[in-house]
């Protein structure tokens, strides 16, 4: 069974191996990983309009992933940008975004949950994000470390660090699970060491997002299309690709 | 004073004109309107995955409309895609969506909405656009004639009839004001018929939409930078322009 | 276009003549707006008792500013008292409250907001506003500066200090836009220097509510009768005046 | 102790003593119990309008009972009109809504709970109530029998069997409590009969009040003045007397 | 009419007695009261499991109670365990469980309401208490003393200052009425002293629980079978009783 | 690594083997699976009585498998009856109980959920369920097709014909995933049949249970201990063990 962990940015190649390790790290040995990173999109994702860049080209990845036959994705980006349209592409295909993954996890390991954020630019977005989680009512608060996404790694102390003081913050904001809100914070491996300083679960969003979408493709666990409609235009025949879809007059 | 109506998808000229008579005839005379659309983008907005793809292009012509003065701006979809990204790219300019602006207005006309809305693909969407606005304790029901957007012109009366028909039954679920979820229902000018009909208030989203945007524009009532920063890499002065945030590998 | 904006208390000429001024700058060349105040009715409202012994005299001003065939009448109180009645008894001036219309305004420019108040006796008044808008999961906070509203006036600096004081609190409660909740606040001019020091928007419930009434009164979107019925003894003709409801024993 | 049943309109001594004795088989023997009722006021309550011009005169019973001594007293009225501004005005008498009673109440005894009330008017006020009540999540729906307050007792078998039509209807919704919006069907005695034929309890808001604000105020359960707070006014000393909060110009 | 309160865990007959009497002093003079402890269950009651561990056997003197013909009972711990499951069991008995009676007796007095526990281990029952009542748009805080439930008689003087302590936290939190989250606090008798110091409504919820059973014992207000339905295995007659519902293997 | 499933009520020894083949079809090849059934509890869980009686024997196998070293458990009830006590009383081991799973399963998998439950008699515990999920705003409604849960397997091809037939319903309802809401229901496999003629993701709690234990236990995503403590007494080492949590007088 395959599996794919799509960055909806571009991404050196050494960083993509190195995450893609990690997350073989984390399955189970019959479930094959690869990571795929889009050729053109934004360096990081700081803000909605960055969330929307990334999605025309993300959504061929996905669309040619199901082609192939690959059993789940891993939407790379805790946002969510775009998965409600890759869903509406894609039949066959379990895809996760690990921003309401994450949540739901928390949810289903404690009470009450914050989520720690990078910039106070996504703050906003946390919020709408926990309302289609549909989560409002167990969620208490959310922070920024305000550490830009491209410099998380650059000081995995220092970014340790303020993610254990945020922490606390939460903690007597009243949480018993903290969410990690962006990937990068996840590929820096620094839930573990955060749980051992604060005594509460640490969700990871890559970790717990490969998870989940590795159990529910093993059991074709695909999402609902009732929900998620083929775009009609699709669904009708009008339009043959993705492509079409985008017209010029 | 000048609001433009953005149309986040290709139109043909003699169209666009016929709407932007529309809102000439719906504003004050000391306002100004004048209809702009992309050039390239989705023929018709029905899914998700379309709203996601007419973002890039409409937010140019956003940017380039704060720049040259323009106090106000529509954004001609009733899904709201890409509101709040514009919202982050500008700071003077106020920017309305006619989703967020037809449900306020319904609940600041009646106590319960509901909404019709043209696909059944586009039901999650109006659900997710409802929790975004804050407004589920107010929300009725969403329902969808089913008439692909590109058809609702061509049998005024048929479709008049079909939305007076669903109108019914959300007025049986509780409705006591309906709020029209698609820009091309709004131009088709059927509010006011289906108000005879129905005897509640039938919000037409394009125009309450303008009539708001030249309300708040009149009074400089822009948006919070605070909920919608400007991204960081443009703030912090590392990216220049808007097509510098979309990098290749 | 003629707009009323309905004083539920008795004023002093001077300072009505001088809110009809300020009243006159916010809208539209071709809308006439004048104010009208009971003559008899509470000194100010900071209580709901305060509240309902408003109602009787400012429902006869209502409804003889429908029958003289006015557009729009705004409510001048921020608790919105009465509104639901004055609704009832007209069917074709739009009528609006700036409570409801000041939050919802606030939803529209921002993501997240708070009141602040005149004083403690108005706090849970501000509660059940918010719930009656349908908008609590967009609601932080609401804080009282604790002035007399017939006080508001007399020091503007010092009202001035505590609002921007009050206002940091409620920014760190997490809001990103303010409503001010009291209309004395509103004609006190202290929004625009508010949000200079304070860099959110800083809602005036005087100026939107005007704005707004204008806005839907041009289009002529009135309130939902399917809400807010007529009274059945009057519907029913058993009673022919406003006057008549009121009997004695 | 004394409670005291406050009718918030004109009634005729011959109503107003058949109320008070079945509100006296309701008690225990050692609780007294006085109907009262305002001289001028609305001849019944079905609207809003109808609802605040109750108000000033029940006010002036209340604060006179209070003053008398008497423990407790029960609004007469299931929408409950001027309730907040009774509790500013008081401090040391129990005085409890029968609408808030009952839903309460409902929740107590089920789990999700439907209101009945008499006409299509007042359903607005029902939500309004319940959200002021904080019961939203355990509400399940209102109807109205369309039977105006002054015919329900004309006709007892006819309003009975309506009552029954409408809370099978309500049942349908998925309720598992019945609470009867109105005093006077309290007062004609329908609950039980209902009971019979529905199999689930039906609150009489008229039995539930003044049990309730009996048991309250044997202990002394008065109301927060947190939460209502006697007016500034004459709280500071600046009014002496309710009469003087109302002033002419 | 006779209430028994049933101790949900062994108790030692000299502090049954001492509640007793006290349970005695808040009721009418008509009124039985009768306190009953199962033989076998936790000594105290400060976490899920213990909770759980008590409701075998309360169940018992439950339907015993019944049988015999009680008209009331009142479940002797603020957690309500197993209220759902006795209201199974019976049909013609009144059931309270003090914490749902407190927190809407704390609604019915003010308008939010902060809950005081005895340990950080019974945080998050009291948020799932608050979601079952329904009541989580009128809730404010929960903080625990962190007294152990068997110490807070012990130092009398102590218990009290830590309860002043924590009320004073949760009136900053916004709160306008306190429950008292344990049946030991409330028979500790401490409310009163609270009320002094804190100037707000404080619930002791053995005593509000007396007195809703007695209230709606009095005029038979049970429980709706809709919603707490008969056991099917009992309801079908294929057992017999209470006993025959557990089985082995 | 190991998963237990944890059966609280006595099942034949083939029914259980039956069980413990499918739960083995379902997992990784490395997951070894395990049914456990307690030896004395109830036939079957259709009521909250049922519930509780389940907990005392079903918590001594949950602690059991922790001091084993078993990685995970799932509760073998889809009410999760005792779940959080048998998280107080664990701290390694995950365990999940497959009512929350699955509707947070749904959730992940579609926008809007139905239950179909066993009885009318579970419709109250589900409400509860899902509030206590925090999934209300997700949650469409719940149906019982009022076979009782030790019938569900006597006729297959009648059960899945009901569940189908209330399927259908919740769709009129608005749902577009469904969960079941008994593990008999999952073990009777006649979810994929459901999907098949409904046309929805149809969730088998006792798949998604088994798969999401096996998930989050392979990363020890283990619940959180400030959300559910270890019962104090214990945590203090005043008991040592879980027997000694039952005293008696």
């Amino acid at each position: 069974m395959k599996i794919v962990y799509v960055v909806p940015g571009p991404m050196d190649n050494k960083e993509a191996k190195r995450r893609e390790n990690l997350l073989k790290e984390w399955v189970f040995p019959s479930t094959e990983v690869e990571v795929r990173t889009v050729t053109t999109g934004p360096a990081s994702i700081e803000s909605m309009y960055e969330e929307y860049l990334s999605i025309p080209e993300t959504a061929k990845l996905m669309v040619e992933a199901e082609r192939e036959g690959v059993a789940g994705a891993v939407l790379g980006c805790a946002g969510d940008p775009g998965l409600d349209a890759y869903r509406e592409l894609t039949k066959d295909m379990v895809i996760m975004g690990p921003g309401a993954v994450g949540m739901h996890a928390a949810v289903l390991r404690g009470s009450r949950f914050s989520v720690l954020t990078v910039m106070d630019s996504t703050i906003t977005s946390v919020y709408d994000l926990v309302d289609k989680a549909g989560l409002r009512s167990k969620f208490v608060s959310v922070r920024a470390v305000n550490i830009p996404v491209l410099d998380l790694a650059k000081d995995r102390e220092g970014t340790l660090a303020k993610l254990v003081e945020y922490g606390k913050k939460v903690l007597e904001d009243g949480a018993d699970c903290i969410v990690l809100g962006c990937m990068s914070m996840g590929f820096l491996e620094v839930a573990e060491d955060m749980e051992k300083e604060l005594g509460v679960p640490v969700i990871n969003p890559a970790k717990v997002a490969i998870k989940m979408t590795e159990a529910f493709a093993h059991i074709n666990y695909t999402h609902s299309k009732k929900a998620f409609h083929t775009p009609p235009k699709i669904a009708n025949g009008k339009v043959k690709s993705l492509d079409e879809l985008l017209v010029s007059k």
